[in-house]
């Protein structure tokens, strides 16, 4: 039987060198179709991915050339848009991959609402920056008309921050298992999920604008989907302490409780490894296997050879 | 056991009174939900939709505000935006009608690709304006550089004009036809889908400008998925002869002979009703039921006791 993995690659990954137009970030997911094509044999995939800088480029669009007849769409609404893109290059990339090998694979990409809670002490102090940068003056209007929160950003100018509230459910979490278990590569939980929440009373859906953590996101996927296997898919193929000092260590096989107390001693950055090593551990903890590392040792990190293996 | 059922929605359909806020749009969505959450107890329902003034609303905040450092998508990738935003409206209004109900419903957008024939006539023929008007200088100037077709558009400036291809294959149907054999309600081949065609050697996927009509894309996936009645939702409950005129008449029960005779005689326009009657009766043609209705009529139509119906 085969493992089940869910990837979570950077949103960055796609922009290689920085290049940001469609076709060079088709070129980098045409290499990541490569990758998932290989592995398919052994395992059952679900990618998720990151969308920093295409949701940041499509917020930059929408309130730019915003018009009466062409109103700019939410933040919840561009992530929307954002897993349409980036699932659409990904999907046809993984698509291809399977042709070059004279194969047909049945790969989707499922528009996924991931739920927060709209108590999550995250919305009291919302720190995520996106979107263009404004005046003072300009950034205090829009927080005035349109209740965003604006801040100042190391004398570049002003933006507006967002929450990243916790994930705490995924809506499509069954159709994603159904489309799993019949034999499909998945591509879900773009973004870290469009955000929603749900109403008081009734339980409804209601989108809410803000950042889910795209590593937080897909390990709760992972968790959902009973993944035997989580992956954060990253720029090096370990988790180092004193990374870039003469005593710099590569993280190899650590239980949960090693990295916790690594973590609690600060060895990891927040922005940077820290919601991995989170996201890893929190999934060894439930008894899966958490990994990090880069693309390159993706193979051999799945059979424990490579990359920081977290386990129980 | 129930039937299954291919809607297709109209991109305008969701902009009431010609709104195009996110706020507007999922009110009308709410709607839908409704629709659909009623149907769904009888029937299988797979929803199909337009994204007219949607994408053409993406394309111009992507081509107004491009910059080096924020380069417009394509609008093959657009589409594909367009999908991820009017699907999430759509899934979490079915959802939440559910809700409204008590119950749970598993809902799903796909993200999906229609595949075209790269020599199809309609590339040598461009016809469909998309975007933002230009200047004659500006637009000629896009034209060389893009390689865009633009064409003056009754004296209100230049557009670029794309092909409108006929859809030959859905390359996510599988994985559409599981969901739904698995109970699920699914959003697929939003906008008539993302156009792609397949590579001369390797078959290989690949996107390609154009747009594709949304009743055909939606009757091409009502075949594939082996439906039972392909309904064509539209803003009258009837197709009619002379519309408009003393003479007018509603269509009702029609065979597939007469609506294409009566299509011969010039009764139905292009980029009206001529598609939405092109699509019905080339599902009836095959065997199932194509409908041509408007939404408060649907219901009674699936029925039978309503709309014009097309059968063999």
């Amino acid at each position: 039987m085969k493992k089940r993995v869910v990837l979570a690659l950077g949103g960055n990954a796609l922009q290689k060198n920085g290049e940001k137009t469609a076709e060079a970030q088709k070129a980098v997911a045409a290499d990541v179709g490569e990758i998932v094509a290989d592995l398919a044999g052994k395992y059952e995939i679900i990618v998720a991915h990151g969308n920093g800088p295409q949701v940041g480029n499509i917020l930059i669009h929408e309130e730019t050339a915003a018009t009466e007849g062409a109103p700019a769409m939410p933040l919840e609404t561009a992530v929307a848009m954002s897993q349409g893109q980036i699932g659409y290059w990904l999907t046809q990339a993984i698509n291809n991959a399977f042709l070059k090998r004279g194969k047909n694979a049945k790969v989707v990409t499922v528009v996924s609402q991931v739920v927060v809670d709209k108590n999550d002490a995250a919305f009291r102090n919302p720190t995520k920056p996106i979107g263009q940068f404004y005046s003072e003056k300009e950034a205090k209007k829009l927080a005035k008309e349109k209740g965003w929160v604006v801040k100042e950003d190391a004398g570049r100018g002003y933006r507006r921050v967002v929450a990243s509230p916790k994930p705490i459910d995924i809506v499509e979490k069954k159709a994603i298992l159904d489309l799993v278990s019949d034999g499909a590569i998945v591509v879900a939980a773009g973004g870290g999920g469009i955000p929603v929440y749900r109403t008081k009373i009734l339980k409804r859906l209601k989108g809410i604008d803000a950042v889910i953590d795209k590593d937080f996101a897909a390990e709760k996927l992972a968790e959902l989907v009973k993944a035997d296997i989580f992956v954060s898919v990253t720029a090096v193929p370990n988790v180092y302490i004193n990374y870039g000092l003469p005593e710099q260590k590569a993280l190899e096989n650590v239980s949960v409780n090693e990295i916790t107390s690594l973590k609690k001693y600060g060895y990891f950055k927040a922005g940077s490894m820290l919601p991995k090593v989170e996201a890893a551990a929190s999934f060894a903890k439930k008894g899966g296997v958490g990994i990090i590392t880069d693309i390159d040792s993706l193979k051999m990190a799945l059979a424990e050879k490579a990359g920081t293996i977290v386990k129980k």
